[in-house]
């Protein structure tokens, strides 16, 4: 597995998952109906935010991560990221990559840690492998998110220092 | 006090002491040296959101808040706010009157939630307002914010259900 730059090109390889995830409503607080070209512009992120694919060796497009600034003026040292991973490709430690890469690129922008605002409680998966990688649960919101299966349940705001 | 809906008129005379809010860099984790402009972007809402004022007698503006929706999609039930008010004003109980505002308007705007997303620990007098009107600190953000007096205190995340 490589990770790489994303460019405009491995947009259309990145759209259907992308859209599938958001459409599903469980994980992300985008709008569920987001089309396509808002989409592109939410995600493929300009310098000096980032954003990469993780591809395999025939340079198919596995998963995707976006880095940012989190917070703005003196708040300005924590960044953010999120990710998305093709489901036909999940348990091949996809995920687990774009999230430490995100955060040596974090690391190495000065940034003095990493923040995410809203991972949904139900996401298990996604708050394990965070866990793991040394991010702890700094709070949640209760009910703050909609799932579309389990009805309000929480949003993690989670956070791993640099 | 009156609180009614901000104007681009009423710029002008938001514009001062937002200025000095924003340039001291205690309190916001906007950049220090934002513009005029982008500030009245930022700050100036259109429909859903909104911006107001809270003007005394005489039509002098004593402070403003904005009024938005925090998060997106499956989240859209969160809203979130901001206050600023002239310190020339302190103490007159006009951040009090608009952080009670914020929370009549996402009330009956059918949000189930106010969350601020960073709420400096050493701006203690905002924190007891917004404990006293129902607010609690659901994680604090640690050396979220580099304070130019204290150096890097914690930004808390607070939530009121409504």
């Amino acid at each position: 597995m490589l990770i790489r730059e994303a460019t405009r090109e491995d947009w259309a390889a990145i759209w259907p998952f992308f859209h599938g995830i958001v459409a599903a409503g469980e994980t992300f607080t985008y709008p569920t109906d987001l089309g396509e070209d808002e989409a592109r512009d939410w995600w493929l992120l300009a310098p000096p935010h980032r954003t990469v694919v993780a591809v395999d060796g025939t340079g198919t497009v596995l998963g995707t991560a976006k880095m940012n600034r989190n917070h703005l003026g003196n708040g300005g040292h924590i960044a953010g990221a999120s990710y998305m991973v093709d489901p036909a490709c999940s348990g091949r430690g996809v995920g687990r990559a774009l999230c430490a890469y995100s955060l040596e690129w974090a690391r190495t922008a000065g940034y003095r840690a990493m923040q995410f605002n809203a991972v949904v409680e139900t996401n298990t998966y996604a708050v394990k492998l965070y866990e793991s990688l040394g991010f702890t649960v700094l709070g949640t919101l209760p009910e703050g998110f909609r799932h579309p299966a389990h009805g309000y349940v929480g949003l993690h705001i989670m956070h791993r220092a640099l």
